[in-house]
């Protein structure tokens, strides 16, 4: 009967994981519309300036500046309107946002600070400044200049600055493969009638939709029962596969402790962690088999959950080149306290909610790991390091946030 | 020459769009696999308790709590192994986490609180009270209860308590279907060659891309001239494909304000609202035709962004009965003053970084709201008052993330 002799820190373990690995990268150019959400691979880098010419940034006027000078509400002066290419001294043409100034003009005066007296005229109520109301030519984006960094994770905003500089297509990262695997007797498919003592296996889904958030594609390998044959084909298959294969089940220090055993027969190194001082999720296993990670998750759903987002996220960003990507934070003050145990890190659920303009967290108290219900009730966690025996009530915590945090209020 | 007369509230605009429209919502039944983000329909109720029978929260021992009252490191009792279905005074039999409770036993021992020493027989070093790690039947979810509510967007953790409920699909919202139209004679494909004074049409991928982000669903109707018959057609067309209709361009007061005309021409009752008391988007209008309703939005890309943000973002949450949800949020420090114009609700961009712990935002300077590396530049944004001129250094204020906020150290 072994028990985790020796559990070793989170950052421990994932450097024994980094150690033993050397991740490769591929890339693959798709089209820009189909980009969101990627990692970009590449630095964008503009061609050309941006805008490519002078352009008036509001509707209105074209002028020489130096025209305008002395115009008051209290003394206007008058303007000749002018459909000519190009803005001769006293003349305005008119502009749109968007357009590109006229030759001759270098100042836009806004609609709002003329007024039109004659089909031919118009007063002018205020004095510009040379460059004023204009978009410069390279404004945006000089010519030579990155626009959009390699490792960004392209959002809607970044799409439209790579659109504009006239790109349809980037080249990406490819999507890490995820080879999933749930062992277990006792398992059965979700829809399947229960037979006594069995229960829905849900880590297969739960894994494969957080590795869809992150941005890889799962490759479901099913069910295996308790049987070293079964674990030992269905890990070859994953290997084969995925870039990555994780399992959950069978990784405590008990009877069907089968996993950990069966990947050492398949390849070197094996086993690199098994047992890390985290709770929950403690019998997490890390293992590399020729240049491959396997991620051993416990059985319990809440538990693989944390097992997960300690090693098989990190990991996985890593693969994507977004390895900076975190989950969003925010601060908020505990409503009661926390007690933990030392020589851990503890990882508690708690809810935040937003009250008077405060952000709260509620911790979520569970009796056990494997109560998933504890994970709908909250929306994030908050890390209890392993020097502190809890946390106090009041005390402000920095919360990752693993769901939204209700709005109070109105939208904006 | 008409200017914008009436500018009305964010607040004001929404009710008259809001008054005008009678949202339907259609739902569809979807297999629980392919649920990840979309939004629930229906209460999930659970139609057995969950777990469904006592079972060991560790991994241990069963025992009867009573037989090791009185034990303790300095004196131990012994236990004797049992195989059977049933443990009876004296005796203990191993578990495994999520093992059911056999028959006669009502707590666990927790296998480090053990110490085997023979085949037959254990020496037990602490007391355990009746219940302790041993999750009860329905302590998860009890029969009847509600385990997941209508209106919650489905994440990981959702899916994993539905599939331990045994349901394998689950009923969610229509995805609302969102015809994305360009109109401007500037305006070019990507990709394509760009003529003198033309530009790359960005805003529908944008609008896409951020429909995508959602859950709603963008039908491309192209770019039209500004031409009346082309808008009509390609207006028209969007209201018969979709559930809205988003147009950008055309919205200034100026000669191709073209668009709410049109609108106008098409159905009843028309434009609502046209100018709002905001800055970027003050050009926004507001429309509906026989229940549908068109976001019609500045050309202006930024301006364009920020008009989705406050109208077509709120209408399509609502269209998929997430109303409460919002961008993330949270609390930093302004770097420096922010000066704005009073009597519109301003939208600042700001770098959200962290720094010793603290959270900090840096306006990010844009002379137009046409330049769109400031979105890329930033990843949030701060809604100063229209009752306002500014926000002071050092400031704390609530920022609303469109993108992450880079992590400082390590990951958890």
């Amino acid at each position: 009967m072994k028990g985790f002799q020796k559990l070793v820190t989170i950052e421990e373990a994932r450097q024994k994981l980094f150690n033993n690995l050397k991740i490769e990268r591929r890339t693959v150019v798709v089209p820009l519309a189909e980009a969101l959400n990627r990692v970009l691979a590449e630095d964008i880098v503009a061609d050309e300036d941006l805008p490519r010419f002078d352009r008036s940034a509001v509707d209105g006027y074209a002028v020489r500046a130096e025209d305008t000078f002395g115009a008051s509400q209290f003394k206007p002066k008058r303007f000749r309107l002018t459909h000519a290419d190009e803005v001769k001294v006293g003349e305005a043409k008119q502009v749109w946002t968007g357009t590109p100034l006229p030759k001759g003009a270098n100042a836009v005066l806004m609609l709002e600070h003329t007024k039109r007296v004659s089909d031919n005229e118009i007063e002018v109520l205020v004095a510009v400044a040379p460059g004023e109301n204009v978009s410069k030519r390279g404004e945006d984006v000089a010519k030579g200049e990155v626009a959009v960094k390699a490792g960004t994770r392209l959002k809607p905003h970044h799409l439209g600055l790579i659109a504009a500089l006239g790109k349809n297509q980037v080249r990406v990262y490819e999507k890490p493969k995820v080879a999933v695997l749930a062992t277990g007797n006792e398992l059965v498919e979700i829809g399947k009638t229960l037979g006594e003592n069995q229960v829905y296996e849900v880590n297969r889904l739960v894994i494969a939709s957080l590795c869809r958030e992150l941005g890889a594609e799962p490759v479901d390998l099913g069910i295996a029962r308790d049987d070293i044959e079964e674990i030992f084909g269905k890990i070859r298959l994953g290997l084969e596969k995925a870039d990555v294969v994780v399992t959950t089940g069978g990784t405590s220090v008990g009877a069907s402790d089968l996993v950990p055993a069966v990947i050492n027969s398949i390849g070197k190194p094996g086993v690199v962690v098994h047992g890390v001082a985290m709770r929950p999720a403690m019998p997490t296993a890390l293992a590399v088999i020729n240049n491959k990670p396997v991620i051993v998750l416990s059985g319990n759903p809440v538990a693989a959950m944390f097992g997960f987002e300690v090693f098989a996220g990190p990991l996985i960003l890593k693969m994507l080149g977004a390895e900076h990507e975190s989950r969003p934070v925010l601060k908020a003050k505990l409503t009661r306290r926390i007690s933990t145990a030392l020589g851990r890190k503890t990882f508690v659920r708690v809810r935040v909610f937003q009250c008077n303009g405060e952000f709260y967290a509620e911790p979520i108290s569970a009796r056990g790991s494997g109560v998933l219900s504890t994970m709908t009730k909250a929306n994030g966690y908050v890390v209890v390091p392993e020097n502190r025996e809890g946390l106090e009530e009041g005390e402000t915590v920095l919360v990752h946030l693993f769901d939204a945090v209700e709005a109070t209020g109105e939208h904006v």
